[in-house]
């Protein structure tokens, strides 16, 4: 029986290419399988028959938008998943997701080998990979920009002699991912990490310098899940991609940085998450009023390993699965509003109020109705400190 | 012999009141010390005559701003010190610096005594009692306003009736404690969380909102410490005033948050903190640059652990010690510029240059000049993801 | 209404004269309420009986033990659970359980107060009183040995006043707390740290100095509970109940160590675990075939954290829940047999069978069968040193 | 200019072989460097001499014994690494040692080669190549084992062929590694890991259940290194060979897992460590009584990082050095005696002194001299449940 290689297909230059390339190196039939996460452009169905034009056995179009948002964004989110502290993990947060359904398509298609057009230098590689032999160890991989090293320029001389139905004349210097989640780009200029970013990078947000209104925004949480926007109930996409328009509008969400990438290297990366840092900044806040704090303190651990897990690649493993566990646990009481200002760049929380609050007024405040008993004070602090007391008596006595 | 009471004082109401309550209470002698720790205000000669104007035995005072910057606020910067991700633990910075200080006055005086202005419901009386047992174990220690109940209103009827040499007339309705580092704000109407705070609480910072011209800086490190900025070679404390001054022109550094304190509530807390937001934006950035994957990843734990260890009050504590001495060895290598726009409160690195540079042009580029063999790729990302793969096969079978 | 107390009953002869004592402190009724937790020692109809005898107004005896094992020691099991890496919880295991049955009996009987023997210097009053607050935050507290400075001498005088029906003459030199999961000694003589303990403190287990016969046992896991002995079905506390027998006859489990305590001083302890001790052994080794990597490396981190909670006092608490909740995910595949030599003080693993195991023969061999692909180590070692050999690259230039 | 190729060189059959073979393979010198780690065995000179019958251009022998003691089985001891908390990393201590003395060869005699027998799936390649990138980044490798399937059946063939001056006879079913710290066996039958190890895999230790007379120690530690054996100053090195002979006379440090490798699969593995167990059960007391619990327990964080780098062959790596920092300073005061017995496979502390202890007797007796202030731990109790009281009271609201 012969090959059925199922490609990870854009509808773009380098994948329309790799149909008939695919097909003549492994002697079998292509299977395309586009997803849509949210990353706009062209409609799935002229998607879908280019890939038939290009030669394609069968070409498959899901429309993903709701799941990633729900399955893999939230959860993100729930994680405050900021890799260094700044990156929401965009690209890693789609890849499992397309992983899941080449797999699909492989069972449903008889598929035997898949294909994704990531280099060797990156990431994105180890999310496919990993990915894959986690749920179908069986499924052989072909890259061809690392196996082969097939480039642009070849997949252009190649698409003009096979005369396929695609324009190669665009030449873009950015090269760029995008979805729901947000968006990446790297760009010649920006390896030198002396220069700063043009606005000219930029897609999903506006140059935060330039003045205008304030946008106000109040968002509900349900246990950790986004659920409302200004009291109206929405899915978790129509949120996201709502709150990446408005905070896009304030230019919130750009983030500049050298990132630590899992294959040892470090890479300068600019991205654009609107929605994604007007979310997590809310839910780490709302957190702060519905978390306990031991809670809070060993959740940072955890947020930090499962942001960690999944930028290197290991959506679908055993750890993930258990941090998963222990941060729905953490969400249970995550639920109230928390008022927004998106303005000039920032996203900055100015209210919060929650059923499920453990801010208490009674206890905080220094005026009338204070119920704090201070008198308790005095042996918290003495026996807080013992330790360090014995410890500082010995040095001071040696 | 009697008595001889080392009072932190501030030369303001409350404890210029205390210097004869002290006295009467204890019978003894009053000690005033007072440290400048960057919190403005009166100059230091004046604060020492009203201690003895209001009955002090001894006056001292001391300028400590050098000394807080390098010792102080760089270790905090170092350690990229946001405790709940969020305060730079500007107040819990202080601290430990005045303790200090009045250990060496009740060494040099004979104090046996120690006596501070703190309440019983917040994290400051630990942070100085468990500092003063640290320093000196036998040092006893008096807080009025937690073991006596003193309150502002007994405090101006006993000035009064002292006829004491202070105005009694003004009334802020703000606490604040500020210093070098930032400005802590705790105000009634901030009590109810849903409530935003208003311009009217702000001081070292500008309306973010305002349009304004960007200002561009240049910051250089050597070893973790800046030591420059634009070029200009400057102390730690003559750089964290200027950018006070600059970023805070610009609306950077303020913060609105739910606190988590040590004596077990939630309160609400506002701060500003120009340059110490700026310097550790900046500060990561670098160790982004400069920090080993590896070594930038369990420095996160280690950081995380300074803060809340710091905001605990254990400065002077076995494990602040050990804590340190990982940090000062990973700050080795954090050498060289950081270009900053602070603008529209916001403080965005643009660009960052570095001797000690682990980035690699050769190794990140996807043009000409790549060093980066990828053949390595295919065997890393496969044994990377053998783990999960095999228990993923594990659980199929299951 | 009159005030009603319930009293964490033992038996013996302090908490008997806890009963007349604290009606008369609180001229109130007293609810006694025993529960077996394994502790062995009188039946509970006797010391039910005793309490009325000693003037109590509801006498309540609770046959805990199955409960005890299930879900008290099997979780600190599962959590591979030594504070300290030696110490097995054993009296910070059956606190929690305690307090719930106090609990439950104040909210059947309408009591308001609760009162407990533990003095102001150990953890226990921690236990019994965050536990209190977490599970009914309105009931008071009575530490008598605490907060009335109540001593044994004190408690025989009364008896002899009240011609309460205990014998008062028995005078141990130990101070023991046992149960299920094992025996705590504490003694005069062990105060000195130098001091060896002597055989006569020892009492779950024999010398393990002595020859004897070597035991082997084989135990069943199903997803990280003890399910069987040797193939025979049984509950959790009856394997730990056997275990205690088979592995004290061998001496296994004695642990002599100085302990970090909650308020803040170390102290000297000595145990007995031979069940707790030979469980956990087992439980970590059919771990480390049954869980992945990753997973057991983050594992020892949670683990750690929730021994540290435990012995702090805070069972009932949210970061308990949540770390219970990573833990009962990561236990899903523990299961299979693990086989174990008792025998002189040491419970040795000599096999381990599961049908969830990850370790393949195939994969792990030197011998003809050998399935791992060699060829793509240089690829993966390549990569996984290169921060590393960046880093010493840049060393060297400096 | 020809190639010079360093080798690692054991003075076995298989490094001996490749001398000639890799002069065939790369046409070049080959180097030849045996490291004395205390593996035992024949002499430096007999095994010097072999390498240059076999065609070695140069022949280099190191007594690194007191180098491996001090500089890396000590600082293991002090990070109290046990991987998997059972491993003590013996052949991954000695690996970067090794490795230290191919590049300081290399250096000396212009090696431009490293060539080490390690196989495609173990560890040890990734010590010896990660060591050698990050020492000497220039070096070039080749590992005969893996990269040229090498194999002992090929070897033989080779050394009759070539009439190598060796003997080919003796065939141990056992694979070893062995070294002052300890000794580690694999072998086919133990590949199933339901089978027990039988007593002739053993060499380093008797039986422990043969009856014998118990033997006891006093081991002096001086800022975490052992500095002295029953009051006689000693060496490390000369402390560990001590106790290997005495504790491995008593059975004491067999060691039988499943172990997690760093290329991704679970391999069985069996150890002798006697001077190690003992050693790291006797510091790991020690610091029960001069650590501070803060430091304490985050240290065991750091250990478990240390542990595993080391483990995964990155001793020399940026994130070691920190980690080191941190150790060393928490070492300042682990000094004074432990008393241990040495029996029956037990190495267990009896007894501990230290002018740096944080014992305090008078805080932990409940005899007369008791100094514990007992009326301060209500407060303590109190605020340190408070968090979980107001997290219970809100969740039983809702």
């Amino acid at each position: 029986m012969s090959e059925r290689v199922v490609l990870a297909y854009s509808g773009g230059l380098d994948t329309s290419v790799a149909i008939p390339y695919l097909a003549e190196q492994t002697g079998g039939d292509v299977i395309a399988v586009a997803v849509d996460v949210g990353q706009g452009g062209e409609d799935l169905e002229s998607i879908r028959k280019r890939a038939l034009a290009c030669g394609a056995a069968e070409s498959v179009v899901v429309d993903a938008r709701e799941e990633f948002a729900a399955d893999f964004c939230v959860p993100a989110m729930q994680a405050n998943a900021l890799y260094m502290d700044r990156y929401p993990l965009l690209s890693a947060l789609s890849r499992p997701l397309i992983v899941k359904h080449l797999v699909a398509a492989a069972e449903q298609f008889g598929g035997t080998t898949v294909s994704h057009g990531c280099t060797g230098k990156g990431n994105d590689q180890v999310r496919f990979e990993a990915g894959l032999s986690a749920l179908n160890p069986d499924l052989k991989v072909i890259a061809p920009a690392r196996d082969f090293a097939w480039t642009r320029d070849k997949a252009i001389a190649f698409a003009e002699e096979k005369g396929l139905p695609i324009d190669v004349s665009a030449k873009s210097p950015y090269s760029i991912d995008q979805n729901l989640w947000g968006r990446a780009v790297e760009t010649g200029f920006l390896e030198d990490i002396w220069n700063g970013p043009i606005e000219d990078v930029y897609d999903y947000t506006a140059d935060p310098a330039e003045p205008r209104e304030a946008d106000e925004v109040v968002i509900t949480f349900a246990s950790g899940v986004p659920v409302a926007l200004d009291g109206r109930p929405l899915t978790p996409y129509q949120i996201i991609a709502e709150l990446n328009r408005r905070a896009g509008a304030q230019g919130v969400g750009r983030i500049d940085m050298v990132e630590d990438r899992l294959v040892g290297i470090k890479s300068r990366e600019v991205y654009e998450a609107p929605a994604a840092i007007a979310l997590i900044t809310a839910h780490m806040e709302l957190e702060n009023v519905t978390v306990e704090r031991d809670l809070a303190r060993f959740k940072r651990s955890v947020d930090q390993r499962w942001g960690e897990l999944v930028y290197d690649g290991l959506w679908f493993s055993p750890l993930k699965d258990s941090l998963d566990a222990f941060i729905a646990d953490a969400q249970k009481h995550v639920s109230g509003d928390v008022r927004m200002t998106l303005h000039g760049g920032r996203a900055v929380v100015t209210g919060r109020r929650s059923d499920a609050s453990l801010y208490s007024y009674d206890l905080a405040t220094y005026d009338t109705g204070d119920t704090f008993d201070q008198s308790l004070a005095k042996g918290f602090v003495e026996l807080w400190g013992l330790p360090s007391k014995i410890a500082a008596k010995r040095d001071r006595e040696a």
